[in-house]
């Protein structure tokens, strides 16, 4: 059913009811696509807000993504009717709104392209969709092919969604001097002041055609008529009847007329896109519909995702893993640093992340990406709930809950790029704030440590406010008082990291004061916080203490401990009280839950969490984005087959069940997968299909300083591979700073690793003397 | 293919197809509910904001009702399919989804009540809605009978949809212990404080059964499956699955499976509604779900709706608009003076409007809402944009932007209150304001006065700000300078009106006073708004005038001439060309346009208006809000065959042509028709579907007032009937301060209006000593 092809750079699925919502992404630098395997769509555009050209029918809201999304019959998308003129026989392809069983399908997600073929009645309908890279548009391409053997007489019409724009205006027509249907609509407001911004918005959707239909509908109600969408009325007509949308639903339809030999094949080429005005249409006309042009757009999107490459390869023994890293996640890490999720105030910490992703991809990206942040600290040190990209941005949804943990991602995401680029020069970096005050980088960090220290309780454990991360709990401090297990840990872990780099500068008053600082909390969190056998997860405004053994729900929560692993509170006993019941409480054969177990009802002094839906995100689920860090906190205690295991099961498959209960393609980690495995089995493991998340900065990274274990420090390579105890061998291809490392590892009768670096065994598993341009062979020996 | 029963008081409707959309309505205190004919419906309900129990599968966004909304498949619906056990046919009642073509169709729009019958397969399909008064419940009553005169079995289905509720936590399953499926949810938030205002919502949707079904499903997915809603998946199988939804959407899906011999018929009763929790849904279950129950209910709701019966009665030449008068209208009007449109801040204007129509009906209600609207007055005279009903409450939507008409509406519509009460004391009435201090009534009303003279520029003229009444202008006097054509007249009229109260009261400096402004404004009108034939709308910002001659589009506005002609601002000969100019520009089979031709692109110095589309609402529309208004005013300047022309095409048909063009039953008067009858014929007529609006107050007072001509004074009841000159008769049941007067209006060789009460010809057409209680026989003879 799933098959891997183009030395697995893309997947072919060969049906489209074994795992209907199985799709692929596309995106650019202005906009994001996502296609379902049956024809679904959902695609979104910033100007500068996210917005939508492809509508819903009824009225939708503004919102963010949804997980696990449902789709529905006039959910938008983009399909193909086919209609035997012979004997009135119709299918669709992909597959929606007909659903009629194809002789033959395949759909195909390509690093650059989403492609299908579907045959049905003897005809083969090829479909291709790619999109340029700076511009916000759909380039399609359908090819029929008569597979009959016999002269044939088909129309085929393609149905693209327009559906309801604003309830103010909207209508469409056949525009012949564009050569499609254009739709208009005006974006809805009541305040005036919302009219000068709306009014530059790309409020017209067209449809273009490269070659001129036959016939054509502008007109939703009209097309459908009483067959409804699988089998609309308009279809029973010789021609579609030309109609206009006036205040109607509007949608784009064109009709085809082929008569075709036995082979033939015909091709037709679309675009279809949102726009600001007639000139802007015809300008988008000229730039891409023709055969040069899309693919002349194909070689410059081809181009840019090559970008998007990465620092490693890796051939170990497990083939689908290696091909996930290889191609798939890099690319996931590249739209995050990219394209910033698409939003104008990303999180601050997700922005952190997400650029802490692209320090292994385009360092210099990351470099700007941080100093801008600081450029956003309060004067008192704190950073802000987002960080604001474009003039104008507002904070928005969570963005305006005040939360207490955004300070801890400075040196926690800076310290990988620093590892990679060995660039401390950023820390001198001069950084003005918004009150004109010009710091330096390094300042204006040992500002937000300073925070975190004077963000404590009286026991010197940290406020949680509003929440902290991951686990949206708002009601555990709203009063001021309650205290979170997780951030103090975290804080402890910022703390130790930024006094490594006060080290190196040789800041002895700050290495001590913020080394001082971390102490004191994991001797707080080691006080207050053990349970016996874990960390607890908090204590709330009126003293109860939570995520302890004595909680039947919500009992034992990740984050506390992997955390815990990462400051350095817990002892070596401690730790492995915490790995057993995280192995016997948390783990699941989906991943390893966030909490268990999952809250079946309200518990009004933890807050938001508990009124998640067991097994959707957060409450009880396998949230990937605490996984990877306690994937991340194992390589760094060396518990490399635990990682492994956890690793392992981020990424759908190995096995076609495991696919179809993910409901999902290997080609992107989603944020995260139903947990409350033992409560809910039936709908455990499920894909919330979200494309964005914190979670494949992280895994990259778990990757690159565990598994392969070739991190970099201030002026060399330190090698420590971490392969779980099963695997004889791996190699990796390193880029590191300009050179590149052909690495192959493989277990020996050493005490310690050893590394043979172009014939010369070094001293110690470290390589210095880092020259660009140069190759170098390395041979590691792994106890 | 219409069919009026019960005396009219019932339509019914006998094609599906026909007329699609075609609806009814049916409300109590806290809810509304639309159902078409073909069985989608839309519901809200209050808590204390709109809510809803039964939502779109996508995520919808919460907003006010919308003009000709859009239906789609999975549009929220309360469906049965059928299936025969023998042949696993199917199909569907009302309509949806499966859409078979019914061997026998009937949809019944009832006062209290909507009804289908649906044949198909041997199997008579009885559905009937009602709702009880003061709770959020629908209840249904399913009737299946055997009509193919042998032994059958069939399955019945009721699937009423849930749909997406929540991405925070969406859940349903069956509950044997509640004898249906309930599904629930937790309303999505991320502010604290949202928390602690949401906790108490009805989160919960439940569908209970009066007698426990075979099989059920709560899953919408499981129950589609590949099938579609057209063809669910599940009805081929011999029972439904009994599914859950776990973070999917849910569904209320039930099965029967029923043996029935020739002519059997059995019947079910299920109980539709939202609830806080499971004590809730127990509760509602034993106070409606029976037979008993049932019919209690019904009692009540007809109890309920027999307050809404209105003053008047008419026996016309013209049958069908007998009917709707008689039995819709006023209904309508009640609904709008006891519900207050299901809004927490009403617009002032509206709420005056709507508490004017029950001026007519419960005067007790009007008089309270006159004086809770004053109570919100600011310091200044102004009047508020929206008047909170609700602790909590917030203005909201268009309420947020400032209009400068609100005043104008308190003498307009407490004039019918006067006319129809007598009841002067409520002058007289202390009103505390925000700022705790204590006016009468009357001092408050003459504040009101006073400020609509202050808010006016140089020339005398009113300024427009961000908005005015019914045209909505947003770009015309923003910065501060533009005036309003229609507001200055308008402010003339109200002045006008309140003179003659404070010439009642002997208040003569007073009457001065305001006689004196009103003569100014009308004055400035003549001087600077005259165009030569009709007033213009307005004078923007930057001194452009608009809505006059030498304009291509908005040339003539509707609302500054009916204005002028209650203002008095027009002597004789402009009345004659005002009137001969509305005639040719903007009169059209459909009723009168709002102003013509519509817009065809933004016009920045007009606004908003320019952004409608051509034919929808305001642009170019028959906005009957402002269409009567013009009626109104007609009766005034004694015009009653224009008068009658507009006002018989409110109302849909006769003829089934003009159903079919407006798309909806003669039950209610919708807040426009599609105009732009020149420019866009193909739509010109649809009606919104809209059941709110301004309008239906204002003609009943046209009705009670003009066409009748039987209104209140001080102390009597004047008699000034203004019939077509084509009718030669009309008889009028009017119930007046307790007292009812069967009024027959003939013409005769008469040069005045003469009234012969009870035998006795009376001195003038004016009734005296009214006696509460006592019946009187009058004859009216017209010239």
């Amino acid at each position: 059913m799933l098959q891997p092809t183009e030395n697995g750079a893309r997947y072919d699925l060969a049906s489209p009811t074994a795992m209907p919502n199985a799709g692929g992404f596309l995106w650019n630098r202005r906009m994001m696509i996502q296609v379902t395997c049956r024809g679904y769509a959902t695609a979104q555009f910033m100007q500068p807000e996210p917005a939508k050209y492809s509508h819903a029918p009824n009225l939708e809201a503004k919102t963010f993504m949804q997980p696990e999304q449902a789709y529905y019959a006039h959910h938008p998308g983009r399909f193909f009717y086919v209609k035997d003129e012979e004997t009135g026989e119709i299918f669709s392809a992909p597959h929606e709104p007909v659903r009629a069983a194809p002789d033959r399908f395949s759909f195909s997600v390509g690093r650059d392209d989403l492609a299908w073929t579907v045959e049905k009645l003897g005809i083969r309908i090829d479909l291709r969709l790619g999109v340029p890279v700076d511009d916000v548009a759909e380039l399609w391409t359908l090819t029929v092919t008569n597979v009959s053997g016999r002269p044939r007489k088909v129309s085929v019409y393609p149905y693209f969604t327009i559906g309801y724009m604003s309830w103010m205006n909207q209508a469409a027509e056949y525009r012949a001097d564009l050569g499609g249907i254009v739709a208009s609509s005006v974006t809805p407001y009541q305040k005036l002041q919302d009219y000068f911004k709306n009014k530059d918005f790309k409020d017209r959707t067209y449809f273009l055609c490269e070659t001129a239909p036959d016939a054509w509908e502008a007109n939703q109600g009209q097309f459908e008529g009483e067959g409804g969408l699988h089998a609309p009325d308009a279809l029973r007509n010789e021609r579609l009847a030309g109609g206009d949308a006036r205040y109607e639903t509007p949608a784009a339809v064109v009709q085809y007329r082929l008569a075709l030999d036995a082979g033939a094949t015909v091709t037709r080429r679309f675009l279809f896109g949102p726009a600001r005005d007639d000139a802007e249409i015809a300008s988008m006309q000229r730039r891409y519909l023709g055969a040069e042009q899309f693919a002349a757009a194909a070689r410059d999107y081809a181009a840019y995702a090559d970008q998007g490459a990465g620092c490693v390869e890796v051939e170990t023994p497990d083939a689908e893993f290696d091909n996930f890293v290889n191609h798939w996640l890099a690319r996931q890490v590249f739209y995050h640093g990219d394209v910033n999720r698409l939003s104008t105030d990303p999180q601050t910490r997700n922005y952190l992340q997400d650029n802490m992703g692209m320090a292994f991809i385009k360092p210099a990206v990351a470099r700007a990406a941080f100093l801008h942040a600081l450029s956003q600290q309060g004067t008192n040190g704190a950073m802000p709930d987002g960080i604001l990209l474009f003039e104008g941005a507002e904070l928005k949804y969570i963005n305006q809950v005040p939360h207490t943990d955004h300070c801890v991602w400075l040196p926690v995401c800076l310290q990988a790029y620093l590892d990679e680029t060995g660039d401390y020069a950023i820390l001198d970096e001069p950084v003005t704030g918004h009150d004109g005050m010009a710091l330096t980088a390094y300042e204006r960090i040992s500002m937000a440590m300073d925070w975190l220290l004077h963000k404590r309780d009286h026991r010197g454990l940290s406020y949680i406010e509003q929440g902290d991360w991951c686990d949206p709990m708002n009601m555990v401090g709203y009063k001021g008082r309650g205290v979170s297990g997780w951030l103090t840990v975290a804080a402890a872990y910022a703390l130790n990291l930024w006094a490594d780099v006060c080290a190196a500068r040789g800041d002895d008053w700050r290495t001590d004061h913020f080394r001082a600082g971390a102490l004191d909390m994991n001797t707080a969190a080691n006080l207050h916080l053990w349970d016996g056998a874990w960390y607890a997860r908090g204590i709330t405004d009126d003293d109860v203490i939570f995520g302890v053994s004595d909680d039947k729900e919500g009992r034992i929560y990740l984050n506390p401990q992997s955390w815990a692993f990462l400051s350095g509170a817990p002892d070596e006993k401690q730790r492995a009280t915490m790995l057993a019941e995280i192995d016997g409480q948390l783990d699941t054969p989906y991943g390893v839950q966030m909490f268990a177990p999952p809250y079946s009802a309200m518990r009004e002094d933890v807050g938001r969490v508990t009124q998640k839906h067991p097994g959707s995100a957060e409450n009880g689920a396998v949230y990937n984005h605490a996984s990877v860090f306690y994937i991340y906190s194992l390589y760094t205690i060396a518990q490399p087959d635990r990682a492994w295991d956890a690793l392992r099961k981020m990424i759908p498959g190995p096995g076609e069940d495991d696919y179809l209960r993910r409901g999902q393609l290997p080609v992107f980690i989603p944020n995260y997968y139903r947990g409350a495995w033992k409560e809910y089995p039936r709908t455990a493991g499920r894909s919330s299909q979200l494309f964005n998340t914190g979670t494949v900065s992280w895994v990259y990274r778990s990757i690159v300083e565990g598994l392969c274990g070739l991190k970099g420090d201030a002026a060399g390579l330190v090698v420590n591979p971490q392969l779980p105890s099963h695997w004889p061998s791996m190699r990796v291809r390193r880029v590191f700073r300009g050179a590149t490392f052909d690495v192959s590892v493989t277990r020996g009768a050493v005490e310690r690793t050893t590394v043979v670096c172009d014939g010369q065994t070094l001293p110690e598993a470290r390589i210095g003397g880092i020259e660009a341009g140069r190759t170098c062979r390395v041979e590691v020996t792994v106890p």
